[in-house]
């Protein structure tokens, strides 16, 4: 059900300094830099093999993002596993034990759609399912 | 260089009720559990696209992954991208700008060649590079 990592996120305090850094990792610059203003963040990505890399600074110290980057500091943020069909995976998913904190999906980058896991039941890893549109 | 990530290890305490809700998470059970001695660990493997999700359980509180589990907590521990050369690709990075810690690669799961970067230049993800033997 699920087929690969879709993206991974990255909090970050500035994130013209973390591309330059990602820029010298990478080898390239990013493939696209975006807002998205409904979780208040800017963000930049990189393609690696089959999975998005996004870097994400919190506009909004009081989104979910901005949150976790006052609690936690910069670092990883969350991974986010591919389906087909996220509303039919997490149903799949809480038969199976795992606890889903959304019904119906809500909007990520690119019209993504995302439904978060209970992190207690990944062991502390944000973890969630994508669905590409 | 880069060409895709190869593993990202997630830190557990108990391995026995990590895989538990992980088997539930991919539907399956996992690929391989292996004792990695010479980092006083035990760990489980599962595929995921190209990807390996690695759960590491420190069995030596003094060991890296047991002092960063004592510091952090579980969850996310490190992201390795994979080269085809570790020593050449630890080279270009450290010209572009990205201090490398490790001059020789050393032992992973399977034969794994690991070099770790400088957390400070990935702002606090723990990233390495993989090649494969």
């Amino acid at each position: 059900m699920i087929r690969r990592i879709h993206h991974i996120n990255f909090l970050v305090r500035d994130l013209d300094a973390a591309l330059e850094k990602y820029e010298q990792l990478f080898g390239r610059p990013a493939d696209a830099r975006e807002f998205l203003p409904d979780r208040g963040v800017e963000t930049a990505r990189f393609r690696v093999g089959e999975t998005w890399i996004v870097l994400v600074m919190p506009l909004d110290p009081d989104s979910v993002p901005g949150q976790h980057l006052q609690r936690e500091g910069e670092g990883f943020f969350l991974i986010s596993y591919e389906v087909d069909d996220a509303t039919a995976a997490a149903q799949t998913l809480a038969r199976r034990g795992i606890r889903v904190l959304d019904d119906v999906p809500r909007a990520g980058l690119r019209g993504w759609r995302l439904i978060d896991l209970d992190p207690a039941d990944t062991f502390d890893v944000v973890s969630q399912l994508t669905e590409e549109t």
